[in-house]
């Protein structure tokens, strides 16, 4: 759970801080994290609701479902771990109920068999008109190999795997009625990025890891804050065939923002091609300071970059 | 996560049972069970959808917050596990964002503070215009502790814990507008068997457990199902101070049904007294007939008992 998310209650953190704690990690990370003694259990939640999350005329039933998956394993992903089961909990209204949750269960699955996870467990329930859909993803590592928001040392290479943008491109398309552009489709099917974020718990010289879930320019203040450091970041240098404002503020790429060493940035970056052939690009750096610093072609940038709102 | 509630699907276990199972038991229990070496980790979750499963006239925040955890670990428990961690999703209209929710983690605290339970993940989210919760409890048991719904034995004696069907009771006189009588109070306060649960798992006498959800006349037939065998039940001999209506289909009695040796029962019955205070009623035994055949007073009897429908 990150820290931020309880935001409605103050400090839900400290409120059950005094409660014990029986080998579960304090909150903070993508992930739950529980030591099974020769490994880590890793394990993420996240709720979709119908009209805030996904509207049943722009996705399909298929589509949600494939979706509702691949949130969840991204934040697995992220933490350097293989993801290998989850829990569905679904409440259904009467007009879902059929073939909507029939199509639903079928992209649901699609992930499941891409990744081969397990639906080890779950919960259906009526709802009174709209969609609620819970999803928990669990996934191992080893101890070495998980990889925290609050890892990010001074001097590191701030590095994103793939292309970022493309997501929210392709929900502006969508919400102008352009549903089937390269973009929008890839918005309607995002991947996770599994196998790298494997690979890249693997790799030691890899510090702190997330996935980009809200845009760079909101998911790097957590690593900031956690690791208690600031960050300077390229726009130049930011991978996207999109306007700026997708790359930086844009949701749900499912990418991985992660901190590298930087005299291992290269080795890291030409292993992730070579092991799953996606390209790890660097885009700044850590810093002392405390704030983000946004740099166009090495001069400070004035570009405004304010959050994204998820639909 | 029981079999028949993905019945909107046909048979979910067969479509994601070629998967690989990651050390995970298949589908069947209240809780999936997973391998941790030493031990076994169990987990269940459910979701709570307002309007179906609680009104926010009739219950307060504090309340809903409460129960949302017990139905939860009340499932641990009667895997014969001790309930260690949840994970809590919450989607919140924007009338329910602030006071309510605020007392609403204040009751969901409540219940981990009595039972030591670890708050150690979750997601929250904004909803249109109902409240939806989805909670994960996690527990431990030694493996051998562990109870099944499919360990039943012919000639096991069928038992309870408790009384029964105070909780339905409370829900009616709420719904007649008496919210103060002593059921009322119960049913929204209703208690887990936490420390029944971990005893009577302890117990190697005790063949399969379940927590009573829907109602005996309903719970019972998934053991028959799983464990392959039919039940006689004597109405008289049914705990309850209520019509015997409410004590067999009416539900969230969170009670446990078990079945135990037929030499060991009142071992098993005076340990668990002296133990935890509750009492263990012998209200029956298990046949081999794969049906439930009611007796009033050692008598077939007349009565047609029919499900609990969750309100």
């Amino acid at each position: 759970m990150k820290k931020t998310e309880f935001s409605f209650i103050g400090d839900i953190a400290t409120m059950f801080g005094s409660l014990p704690h029986h080998g579960f990690e304090p909150i903070g990370d993508d992930c739950t994290v529980l030591d099974m003694g020769s490994d880590s259990l890793v394990m993420s939640t996240d709720m979709l609701i119908e009209d805030v999350h996904f509207l049943r005329s722009a996705s399909s039933a298929e589509e949600v479902g494939y979706k509702s998956l691949m949130v969840n394993i991204s934040d697995v992903a992220a933490m350097g771990a293989t993801p290998t089961a989850t829990l569905l909990s679904i409440s259904l209204p009467e007009s879902a109920q059929g073939e909507w949750s029939e199509d639903f269960m079928r992209g649901f699955y699609a992930g499941c068999k891409e990744h081969g996870i397990a639906l080890v467990g779950g919960d259906t329930t009526a709802s009174r008109d709209k969609i609620a859909i819970n999803v928990v993803a669990m996934g191992r590592a080893p101890k070495e190999s998980i990889k925290r928001r609050s890892a990010a040392k001074l001097g590191d290479i701030i590095a994103v795997t793939g292309k970022l943008g493309v997501s929210s491109k392709g929900l502006v398309d969508i919400m102008f009625g352009d549903l089937n552009t390269a973009a929008a489709k890839a918005h309607r099917r995002g991947q996770a990025r599994v196998e790298e974020g494997k690979f890249l718990g693997s790799c030691e010289a890899v510090h702190a890891m997330m996935d980009i879930s809200d845009g760079i320019a909101s998911d790097i203040k957590h690593i900031m804050e956690l690791s208690n450091v600031g960050a300077e970041i390229e726009l130049s240098k930011i991978p996207t065939d999109y306007d700026i404002r997708y790359a930086t503020t844009g949701g749900e790429d499912y990418e991985l923002l992660l901190t590298v060493a930087p005299d291992r940035f290269d080795e890291v970056a030409s292993a992730l091609l070579n092991a799953t052939g996606t390209t790890l690009t660097a885009i700044g750096r850590i810093t002392e300071s405390n704030t983000i610093t946004w740099l166009d072609n090495g001069e400070p940038s004035e570009l405004e970059l304010k959050g994204f709102t998820h639909f």
